[in-house]
C-alpha cells in the first residue's frame, strides 16, 4: 500500500473528550471516526485490524468445530416475546416498527433466533452436538456510551451457541469455548483473566467473563493471588471480617439525632455509632414495588448482586416522594424496624447482629439496641455488598485484590433457559423428547482492538502486536526526491510484497520526522528507513517499534531479517 | 468438512410459496431460512457462498485502488435531513428513535455518511482521487419483499464512493468501476448486461445498471441486437411508429358513450376510436397535488419515467374521490380538455396529434375531433410511455427486444448532488474552493448468489460455478460400513485437504441415493464416489456436476484429475 494514495487521517493532537488511551489513539491514528454518540465508522486502517482479529477468531472457532452463519439484525418482536425478553429488557433494546406497523427490534444478541432455527431443524440427539456462530453487528442502546469502541451502541460481535443433549455435553462445549477464548486473546496480545460472573439478562446457571486488566475498563474484578480465585465484583465473595456479637439484649430505644443525614454524620454524632454498627437502609423499586435493601453501614450496595438476588433484570432507587409515602420519613432517618408494607432484603453480613443503630422512620430520630433478627420482620437474606480490596479470600484466606478491567468475552451455560421458553425439543437416545441444552458465547471484536491498544502503547502511539497490526512493515526514505533512495525504497517495498508481507510504503514528500511520527503513532511493528549516508554503504535502518531497537543492516538482508522476526 | 457433523438441512420437496428457482433451491439446499418477511438467515453453506462472492468483490475493488471501510448501520436523522432524503424517501426507510428520543434511521445506502467523512477529512485536490468502499448490511423496508434474497428487507451490499476533483476524474472512477463490475459478474458465472438506467432516489446525472437476464427478475430491460443499445424499461426510448397527422381541424364535439369505461370499450363502441386515436387520461397525486398524465390510448404509463420527468421520488394514483372532486367525473370519462385546476403532463407521442378522442369529464360522454395542442392548455411534454417489444431502436432502427432481468449492480455519476448539499468542499489546484465530484456504486451480494443459481441449475438442483461453490469437491462411499471404502474415502478427503481444495466428505450412514441427491441439490462441482466394484480395480467414480460426465479413474489420480479441472 502506498501511503500517498491512502486515507489515513492522523491527528497531531489529542482529540477533545477522549479519555481512554485506546479511544484517543484510535482517533489519532486514523482508525475510527465518530458518527454519533457511541457509533463509530471504521476507517481503512482500523478495518484492517478488525479483519485480522476476525480471522483469528474464525480460525479458533473452526478449530472447535463451530459452523459459521450470518443471521439478520432485524428481528420480529414475537420471538423476543416468546423468550420473555421483550418485556424484561429495557431501554437497551432498539425497537422499531416496519411499514406494516409490525413490532421489530435490532438484535443485541441472538439466543432467540438461533434457538428458533434449532427448534425448526434439529430433530434428534443424533444431530448433536452442534456449535453455531457468526461474526455480526450488534445493537445496544447504552445509557452512557463511553471510551470509543469500548462501550458503543453498535459493534461487531462473535457470538456462538452450542446445542447439546445433556449437561455433560454442555460442559464440554463450554470448556472448548473457554480454551478457544484463551487462545484468541493470547494470539491478539491480550492477557485475559477468566472470572466468575453474573449471568444477568442472559439467564442460565453459570457464566465466565474474560477480562483484560486495564484502567480503561468499566468492570471491577476481584482476584486472589493465593489460590487464583477471580470474580467480577458483581459476583465476588470474600470472608469479610464479621463484627463480634455485642451481647446487647437491651430493648429498642428511640433517640433524637438532629441534623444527622448520613452514616458518617451518625459516626461523629455524640452518642451515635461506628459505621459497622449501623444498618444502612436503601429503598429501591422493582417491578413497580418498593423493596428495602439493608447493608451494614460500612458496606456498599452492588446493584447487579441485588438484581441477581431478587431475580430481576432492572431496579431503580426510589424517588424521595415514594420513600416518604412508604416510610413516612426522608433518607437519613430510614429503617426497617416495624416495616410491614415492603419486602425486606438484608445482606448476610447483618445476620446475628445486635446492638445496631438505624433510622426510626421519623426525621431526626434513630433507634439503638437494634437486634436485626429480633426487631426486623420477615428478612430475606441475600448477598448485596461489594467485596473490598484486602478482604480475605473465601477459599484460601489470602487478601484479595480489586482492579479495573475490560470485559472482552463472556460465556454462559444457558441450560434450558431458551429451549424451554421457545419449545426447542429433540428426541433423546431413549426416544423421549427432551429440551436442547444450550450455551452461548460472545466476544467483542472492537473491544479486542481497544484492549490490545490499552495493553500495547507508549507516549508515541500504538504498538500493535504483529498478529493484528494493520501492516507489519513500513518502508520510507529520508528524502524521496533523491532518486537512489526512492529506488531503494521501491525495491524493498516490492521485495516485501513478493515475500507476502503486509507492507506500506510511505513515499509522501514529507519531512522524515512527519513520516516517522505517523509510523510510530499507527504502530507498525517494523520500520525500514532508507537514508543517504547508510545507503552509500549499502545499508538501511531497521527499527523495531516494540523495543525501540534501531540497527543498520545491509539492504539485501532486509527480507531475511524481517522473516527472522516475524511471528 | 464432515457432513455428519455439519448443519445442512436439505429439503426433499419444494417449499410452499417460493416461486423463483433460486429461492426454492436456496431453501431446499439448506443455504437460507426465512426469519420474517423479506428477512433471511444465512446458514453455513449459504454463508460460505456469500463469503466467496465477497472475496471476489474485494479483490476486484482492491485492484482498482479502493480502500475498505466499515460504516455504521445506525444513522442520525440529521445527516439525511442535510441531504434532503429524510423527507424525499418514503416508507422504504426504517426509522426509529433511540432512548433519548433522537431520530435515527437504518442505512439503506451510505452517500450521506461517506460524504460527511470526506467533508471533515479531505482538504485538498492533492488527496484525490479517493475510492472508498465497504461490504455491509443494508436495510430497506420493501413494500413487497419477494423471491427470497432477490428482494429482501435486509441484505449485504458492496457500496463504493469515488471522490474526484472534476468531471473527468469522475469519468475515470466510473469507468474503472464499470470494468471491475464486469469482471466480478463474469468471475461469479453471471452474464451481465450494462444498461442505461434511471437514477431515481440516488440523484445525479447518469447511471448504469448491470443486469442478469432471468425470468426471476423484476426489472424489464430493452435491448437492441443491432447496435447494442440497452436500457432499463424505466429509461428506454424507441422510435415508436407515430400516427400520421389526420388533418382533422373540425371543432370539438361531445357525444354520448353510455357504458364506455375503458380504452377497449371505446374501440368497440359504434362511432368510437382506435386505441391510437384515443387519449388516455390518468390522475396521479404528487406531493399532495393532483396532476394529469396523458398518453396515447395504446401506450402504458411507466411510473419511474413519470417520477423522473416530474423530478419526484414518489407518486400515487389518485383515489376515486379525489378524481371526482378534481374533474367531476369517474375514470372512463376523464379528459384534459378545459382543465385548469391541475398540472398536465403529456407523453411526447401525443405531440401534434389531432382527430383524437378523449373523456368529456362527464360520465358516459366523450369528446371527438380533439387537437391536443389546440384544445389542451399548458401541456408539459415529457417521456411517460413504456417502450414495447419490436419497436425500432432510436439509434439503428432495428427491432428492440424486451426481457426480464435481475439488477445485480448499479453505478451512479452523482456529480455534486451530495457534496453541495452537505458542503463537502476542497481546495482545487488553483487555490479556489470546489465541491467534491462524486460517484456511487453498488452490488448486491446475495443477489449475485441468486442470479448465479438462476443461471446455473437443473431439475436436480444447483450447479455452482467453481468460483463460488461452497465446496468444490464431495467425497462419498457407496457403503460407509465397508472398511475398505471408508478408508479410501478418508484418504481422498485428506489428500484433497492437503492439496488445498475445499472438500466435504459425506460419511453419513445413508443410502448412496440420498447422498448423491444431496450433493446434486447443493451443487458441488465434483463428486468422487468410492464403490466396492471399482475399488477392487483400484478405481473410483469421478462425476462432474455441470456436465453430468461420469468416469472411472484410478484412485491415485483423483488429485491430479481435480487439479486439471479446477479453474
Amino acid at each position: 500500500m502506498r501511503v500517498s494514495k491512502s486515507f489515513i487521517p492522523t491527528l497531531r493532537d489529542d482529540p477533545a473528550g477522549a479519555e481512554a488511551v485506546s479511544h484517543r489513539l484510535m482517533l489519532r491514528a486514523g482508525l475510527i471516526r465518530q458518527l454519533a454518540a457511541g457509533i463509530y465508522s471504521m476507517l481503512p486502517l482500523g478495518y484492517r485490524v478488525l479483519r485480522k482479529v476476525e480471522a483469528i477468531v474464525r480460525e479458533e472457532m473452526e478449530a472447535i468445530g463451530a459452523q459459521e452463519f450470518l443471521l439478520p439484525a432485524l428481528h420480529p418482536a414475537e420471538l423476543w416475546k416468546e423468550s420473555g425478553r421483550w418485556d424484561s429488557i429495557g431501554g437497551e433494546m432498539f425497537r422499531l416498527r416496519d411499514r406494516k406497523d409490525t413490532e421489530m427490534c435490532l438484535g443485541m444478541t441472538h439466543e432467540e433466533v438461533f434457538t428458533a432455527i434449532a427448534r425448526d431443524e434439529i430433530r434428534s440427539y443424533k444431530q448433536l452436538p452442534q456449535t453455531w456462530y457468526q461474526i455480526q453487528t450488534k445493537f445496544r442502546d447504552e445509557a452512557r456510551p463511553k471510551s470509543g469502541v469500548l462501550r458503543s451502541r453498535q459493534f461487531t460481535m462473535k457470538d456462538s451457541y452450542s446445542f447439546d443433549v445433556d449437561a455433560a455435553g454442555l460442559d464440554k462445549s463450554f470448556d472448548a469455548h473457554a480454551e478457544a477464548y484463551k487462545r484468541i486473546f493470547s494470539r491478539c496480545g491480550i492477557a485475559s483473566v477468566p472470572v466468575e460472573a453474573s449471568s444477568g439478562a442472559m439467564g442460565g446457571s453459570e457464566s465466565v467473563e474474560f477480562m483484560a486488566v486495564s484502567d480503561a475498563g468499566e468492570d471491577w474484578i476481584v482476584q486472589c493471588d493465593g489460590c487464583g480465585y477471580a470474580a467480577n465484583l458483581e459476583k465476588a465473595q470474600s470472608a469479610a471480617a464479621v463484627v463480634e456479637d455485642q451481647g446487647d439484649t437491651a430493648a429498642l430505644e428511640k433517640f433524637p439525632t438532629p441534623g444527622v443525614r448520613t452514616i458518617e454524620d451518625l459516626v461523629s454524632f455524640d452518642g451515635g455509632a461506628t459505621a459497622e454498627r449501623q444498618i444502612k437502609t436503601l429503598v429501591y423499586v422493582v417491578d413497580d414495588e418498593p423493596v428495602l435493601l439493608l447493608l451494614r453501614g460500612d458496606d456498599e450496595l452492588n446493584e447487579v448482586k441485588a438484581m441477581d438476588a431478587l431475580g430481576m433484570q432492572a431496579l431503580r432507587p426510589a424517588h424521595p416522594g415514594e420513600i416518604r409515602k412508604l416510610l413516612g420519613a426522608d433518607p437519613g432517618s430510614l429503617g426497617a424496624v416495624g416495616v410491614t408494607n415492603a419486602k425486606i432484603y438484608a445482606d448476610a453480613m447483618l445476620r446475628g447482629c445486635n446492638g445496631m443503630t438505624t433510622g426510626a422512620n421519623e426525621n431526626d430520630f434513630h433507634l439503638r439496641h437494634v437486634d436485626v433478627e429480633r426487631d426486623i420482620a420477615k428478612i430475606q437474606w441475600v448477598d448485596l455488598r461489594s467485596t473490598r480490596e484486602g478482604e480475605a479470600c473465601v477459599a484460601c484466606g489470602k487478601p484479595l485484590r480489586v482492579c479495573k478491567s475490560i470485559e472482552v468475552g463472556h460465556i454462559f451455560k444457558l441450560g434450558l433457559r431458551y429451549s424451554e421458553a421457545l419449545g426447542a425439543k429433540i428426541q433423546g437416545a431413549d426416544g423421549k423428547e427432551v429440551p436442547l441444552v444450550m450455551g452461548s458465547y460472545g466476544i467483542g471484536i472492537e473491544r479486542i482492538m481497544a484492549a490490545a491498544i490499552e495493553a500495547h502503547h507508549d507516549e508515541n502511539g500504538i504498538i500493535w502486536p504483529q498478529s493484528i497490526a494493520p501492516y507489519k512493515v513500513v518502508v520510507a526514505a529520508v528524502k524521496m526526491k533523491d532518486a537512489k533512495q526512492a529506488e531503494a525504497v521501491e525495491k524493498i517495498y516490492q521485495d516485501c510484497i513478493d515475500a507476502g508481507f503486509d507492507v506500506m510504503m510511505d513515499e509522501r514528500d514529507e519531512r522524515p520526522g512527519v513520516k516517522f511520527k505517523d509510523a510510530d503513532l499507527i504502530g507498525i511493528p517494523f520500520r525500514i528507513v532508507v537514508g543517504a549516508r547508510a545507503l552509500e554503504k549499502g545499508n538501511v535502518e531497521f527499527f523495531v517499534r516494540a523495543t525501540g531497537e534501531a540497527s543498520e543492516i545491509p539492504l539485501d538482508q532486509v527480507i531475511s531479517e524481517l522473516k527472522k522476526r516475524m511471528i
